[in-house]
């Protein structure tokens, strides 16, 4: 097949893969991911069911193939801040708070009983690990730069930040995920003294 | 029939069914809970099967209300600390001390795969209320005693602490948990300058 023709399949493919996602999430989000069916998720995305099903065998692999793509922006989204900030401090804090939104975002906005979906997913696990990698590298060097307690390991700190960001969902919008994020990072901090209180 | 009887009955019930959630929960965090077999939770209990149903209609059942018996213990646990310490900071650190200790234990020696068993759980929503209420009403004292910050709502640092403990779960044993806490009760003082940085 000439190469140009191969292009312009690969790019179809690709074009009808988005859609087919775009369209099931957005019907996940309005009945729940329990109540899709395939049939609506072709008729929503304007092909066939015999094409669905060339792309995806079920609804749960069209789920999570969504949910893959929303995690890899995100993650990208996160490391490209992590480039961008002045000073570790200030990178550390843009990293936190665009995390803190996603989740707060996810929590209100994106389906729900996706948890119950995704809970076993080994993408899942590997994004989550991901995400601790990238914090641990922030908090490195926030420690470094003295901004950081030193006498606990970053990858706990990073455990410590994940779980504490992870409130987010929880609360209510507009300065509250923002006071976490501020929490959060007052948390991290080396204690005046040295030795508590 | 006469009074003592009855007595005898009940008595005699809940030892049975608390032999048969004893023998359930240490042979789902043998196997995993998706596999035990209501004649396994029978016969290690020493019961036949027909008694069994009597009690319980199914394993799912049995587990259900193990964890609705942990739960409730750990949180008459957690009710009695807060009775117990000097002063509203000490009342917090030993709460959230015990609190993080059990969700390390929990996360560690707990049968896995239990998240996906209870997820819907009714009884595991209203154990989270219970929890956030009675961190709201320490933190509330603890803020009135100016050991904690007073610009964000105690039931939105009662969120961060629910989340932020929930760390222990991943740490390793040891001096982890122990400064989890501190880290996470770091993040709650009340700011020197008031202003932020």
């Amino acid at each position: 097949m000439p190469r140009l023709w191969q292009t312009t399949i690969d790019e179809h493919r690709r074009s009808v893969r988005g859609g087919i996602l775009d369209s099931a999430w957005a019907l996940a989000a309005e009945r729940g991911p329990l109540s899709v069916t395939m049939s609506q998720v072709a008729d929503a995305a304007g092909i066939g069911r015999a094409t669905l099903y060339k792309y995806f065998p079920d609804v749960a692999s069209v789920l999570v193939a969504c949910h893959e793509r929303h995690v890899a922006a995100h993650l990208e989204q996160l490391a490209q801040l992590r480039e961008r900030g002045e000073g570790p401090g200030e990178r550390l804090a843009a990293v936190f708070n665009a995390y803190a939104r996603n989740v707060h975002h996810r929590e209100r906005h994106g389906p729900p009983e996706m948890g119950a979906l995704l809970h076993r997913d080994e993408h899942v696990a590997v994004a989550q690990r991901e995400l601790l990698d990238l914090f641990r590298g922030l908090l490195l060097d926030a420690a470094q730069a003295g901004l950081v307690r030193t006498d606990v390991p970053p990858e706990q700190l990073a455990t410590y930040c994940l779980h504490a960001l992870g409130a987010a969902g929880s609360l209510p919008p507009g300065d509250a995920v923002r006071r976490l994020v501020e929490i959060t990072l007052a948390g991290l901090r080396p204690s005046a003294d040295g030795s508590g209180d």
